[in-house]
């Protein structure tokens, strides 16, 4: 997939502001949108997931991108693509894991169904800003304190076992199948923050999130990975800092908010004057521009 | 496709108030969305479509929810699911298709872009329904006349054609190509309307659309059949009646509204007491059920 590449040729026709963000602000009409694709065999394959678990993800990773824009996620609406051996079990229980990810907040408000060969998610995400301050990647400063919530890595774990055909530990394969949205960890921050600040969600990554903000924001992130926030059971796999760092679908969050804000989260570093990301491990240090950030992204199965 | 199937098991599941019109309007926010995808070769074929006609029908359909829902269109959000053969030209020819159908009013300001083996692109809609009255296909009342604005019929003219290897007369051809969205009719309605009403676009036909208000609304819908607009050289076609009545894809509006209200379009009958609809011609005249109209159900290539 040429998407970088897309985008920029989508940016040049457009002219426009508001390509960038994971979601768009819409001030005047006092709302975030957000739209995420999920597609069988990319992003999904129908033998590691049910429906139940299809349709919770497809929400869940919508639900992400408005609450890292810092709003409160109030509507959707879900267009299905669908090949013709899905029968009604399938969409019951599709919906069912969609409305479970919803919770009692959030009204799923209407879609369209299409045939197709391959299933198809596309879930269109709307949220209020009312009472909450936006975020953007590109309003890290210098002497903000670099926040992150949930376990990193995780998902990628689960999502090798899962090649693996393995079905265990459990804790690995849920954070793959139904990652949980760091909805609290997002409300607080946009609630109570006065400046403009930084906030993405990591689901192409977290050293993919640092670097686009520290590059967006024309900072340089320094960064203590002792402090990052992971399983220590993920230490037991290959390359496990990989899985930390460039593993995609966690879907926590990285915020760059001024030092005095109380949040939730772990503290893992500061922004600084300069540009990139900077990793201190215990006994060296390395430094990655946004060019050797993007030969790591993550990669889904085509 | 078991299409309306799923859709009860949907409602089942969800027992959401939303779903039904193409359009969910959200009162809290003051604004309707809805979202409509276009799959290759079920709703278009490249070989009959280049990338900005694409563009334009795939912004094109959701404008023409947004315009029947009464509201004001204002923002986009296009997922689209790429096969490796697509290239920059593609996507750059399909925004500009895209961007040709915002006109100055709407802004497409975000999506997703994926990997599939077929295009797929998915369209999310934001209407603004200040100063504007929100239709429901429910709302039509004995009394109201019926108003349709748009030529019926020349859209699936163009798509049979098309499949016959033909590219003239080039009207029926961009008809179903290029559809003209019928905004400002819309808004002449939604603008001035004091009453409940309902209006619907007719993307499925515009017997489905009619029969869609009649049986939501309960109310028996009286449409004279000669007075329907349409493009006197479809008559050319065979079955052209079934054209007129059945075709899909020519979104036009059929509008059920007070009879006082001053508004465009072509009056074609009146609601009146009873259920479905009855069609009268110059020699006879045929009642339709829900269920008869169902049969008649608009296809397309699968």
């Amino acid at each position: 997939m040429k998407e970088k590449e897309f985008i920029s040729v989508i940016k040049e026709v457009l002219q426009s502001e508001y390509i960038g963000d994971d979601c768009a602000y819409l001030k005047d009409l006092g709302i975030v949108v957000t739209q995420d694709s999920l597609v069988e065999n990319v992003h999904f394959r129908r033998d590691f997931m049910n429906p139940f678990e299809l349709g919770y993800k497809s929400v869940a990773v919508n639900l992400s991108d408005v609450a890292a824009s810092g709003a409160q996620a109030k509507y959707l609406t879900i267009a299905l693509s669908l090949p013709s051996d899905i029968d009604n079990e399938f969409i019951k229980s599709f919906y069912e894991g969609a409305k479970f990810a919803c919770g009692n907040d959030v009204k799923i408000v209407g879609g369209d169904i299409t045939g197709a060969d391959k299933v198809l998610v596309s879930v269109c995400a709307i949220g209020a800003s009312a009472f909450r301050k936006v975020s953007s990647r590109k309003c890290a400063k210098v002497g903000y304190k670099v926040v992150v919530s949930g376990l990193h890595g995780s998902s990628a774990a689960g999502l090798r076992l899962l090649m693996q055909g393995k079905r265990q530990p459990k804790k690995f394969i849920d954070a793959h199948l139904m990652p949980k949205v760091q909805t609290e960890f997002a409300r607080e921050i946009s609630s109570s923050v006065k400046q403009d600040y930084a906030m993405m969600d990591t689901s192409d990554g977290l050293l993919d999130a640092l670097s686009t903000i520290a590059n967006e924001s024309g900072v340089f992130l320094d960064i203590d990975f002792n402090k990052i926030p992971y399983d220590k059971d993920i230490e037991q796999f290959d390359f496990w800092q990989n899985m930390v760092l460039f593993g995609g679908e966690d879907y926590g969050i990285v915020a760059v908010v001024p030092q005095e804000l109380d949040c939730g989260g772990v503290v893992v570093g500061e922004a600084k004057l300069g540009l990139g990301v900077n990793l201190r491990f215990s006994d060296n240090s390395v430094y990655y521009t946004k060019a050797d950030v993007e030969k790591h992204i993550f990669e889904h199965f085509n």
